[in-house]
């Protein structure tokens, strides 16, 4: 009896060793990502905090790491895909706005002239948001992103724009909560258009979303309260406007930030300046097959200022073509075919 | 052998039978709360939106709860504190200023006649926050608010600020949280004087701190960034401010609120149109003796229009005086001495 005992304790035993030590790829919180630099740096800041007693550790709720969104978690090109939200936009009020046909930058975008349309710069842009994004509840607005995310497929892949988002850099978002970090986007780009889809593709929920905005009214309509948005910026979330945006929403300073232009520079810089262990880095766009190669004469997402920084300070940089063995999910779909 | 099992068995049994069904007060969670409505509609709101199955049931993640802080959470008699707060800047900052000896709202300040220097209405309240609290970075101001927390005391009781909040609000923070609900302050105060206190006063941290805001500017100070406070009125949470503002931290809509004057009106109304179960209570300063008594005709913390509102729609009303068998906490200690 006591050896049949014995057996069946090894044999546990063994069982378990099995399960834990199976093959690396199982238990690699990064799979998409080589080894490299940039792994490296990662994982070895996530230790230092995350060990107790160790000389960085960091209490769980001040592992704050905040991600800027367009071109760091998702693609940016051809343009930002808020902006093509707009335009498609801009067609689908069409028939409500006769005066458009005559009126510029609406015109151009009704021709498919984009290039036109966008030709007054930030004005331009700006007439096209507010056109396209005011006027709404707030509920209103969130089922027509839905809608739009729904049916709408990005101009090179063909892909819908929810899956152009960066395999290596979720997988580094379900790391560093699973290290006891709350994940924040901190994005130039809308709040209220990024909170309708940011949980359910990020695993980010809408209170954890920092993003530009319009001003919101609250009034009566037929006896029911709602959130009006109108057509009038309140504030804009890039560059210096980052750091300010995080500590109103946040209140404490991050000891990680992500990002991939200039317009994240300050909320590196500001993240860098806390005092203890702290981790920057920027995502470098080198792969001009599996993505898009673009950096100090980019006009979307300019990364210069913050290249020099990020190697005067030793900053992490990825570069995308060698540290990412997959850059979005489905290339592995389009391999196995 | 099998005996000794048997009785060892029972014994373990036995005292785990004692220590559940130990005297009710250890398990009570609202122990300060009297039995009554306002008590009941608590207890009865908690179960139905957790109760898995149930047709009330709500999510975690949806669960949020947010809370006005002066008169809700802590006292606002005999005056907000933080006005106090300002009123001893003020004369901490005077030998900086010889000019507010000739300036009012400071000069009256300055002669300790609060009642001329608030004559001027909000435009001496704005001059005095301005004045007050800006022109500091973020760290240096809440080292401020710190430092008077630790050294003022309320004028009537001779207490520490932080133990003028209320001991039921306290238990009901707890009990919501250990409800899986997310609390959240929603405050007409400032956002940057509560949250250097706010985690350990009541458990709420940092990023769950919805307040009215100056504006802060990042700017590099030999080399170091910094957020520094500027003497420009950000955003007054307050009214129709605070729904707009809880979307704008929170992106969802509160399924419960806590309040006490027409100030929060809005934050009920728009708490209570939401699909699905919701809950919206007023605390009612009912008791001169223990605490103030004050509704309709106050002009600190009114509760005009919402009191009808709450009858008229079924909110929970709580009458300090009654609902309540402990206001502050250090009331235990007085009967104890």
């Amino acid at each position: 009896m006591k050896r049949v005992y014995h057996v069946l304790l090894v044999a546990v035993f063994a069982l378990a060793f099995v399960r834990c030590s199976g093959p690396a790829e199982t238990n690699d919180p990064l799979p998409s990502w080589n080894e490299g630099e940039a792994r490296q740096a990662i994982t070895e800041f996530v230790k230092d905090v995350t060990t107790a007693g160790g000389k960085s550790f960091v209490p769980a709720a001040e592992r704050i790491a905040v991600f800027d969104n367009d071109g760091t978690l998702w693609a940016e090109h051809p343009m930002y895909f808020q902006l093509l939200f707009a335009l498609d936009r801009v067609k689908a009020l069409a028939h409500a706005h006769p005066e458009w046909k005559q009126k510029q930058p609406f015109k151009a975008v009704l021709e498919g002239d984009v290039k036109t349309a966008l030709a007054g710069g930030k004005h331009a842009l700006l007439e096209l948001v507010m056109a396209t994004h005011s006027g709404l509840t707030k509920e209103e607005f969130a089922q027509i992103v839905k809608d739009w995310l729904a049916t709408s497929k990005h101009p090179k892949t063909g892909r819908p724009y929810t899956e152009m988002v960066y395999q290596p850099m979720l997988e580094l978002l379900a790391y560093l909560r699973a290290n006891g970090f709350k994940t924040y986007i901190t994005s130039g780009g809308g709040i209220e258009f990024m909170r309708p889809w940011a949980e359910k593709v990020y695993g980010i929920p809408p209170e954890q979303v920092i993003g530009s905005s319009i001003k919101t009214k609250f009034e009566m309509r037929d006896g029911m309260p709602v959130l009006v948005r109108l057509p009038e910026i309140n504030f804009i979330d890039d560059k210096a406007g980052k750091p300010v945006a995080i500590n109103q929403h946040i209140g404490r300073r991050p000891i990680a930030a992500f990002g991939n232009s200039d317009g994240d520079l300050q909320m590196l810089q500001w993240t860098a300046a806390g005092a203890g262990r702290r981790f920057c880095l920027y995502v470098h766009h080198t792969d001009a097959e599996r993505e898009w190669a673009y950096d100090r004469e980019s006009h979307i997402g300019r990364l210069d200022k913050g290249l020099d920084e990020a190697h005067e300070k030793g900053w992490t940089v990825v570069d995308m073509k060698n540290d990412w063995k997959v850059v979005f999910a489905f290339e592995k779909e389009m391999t196995a075919k």
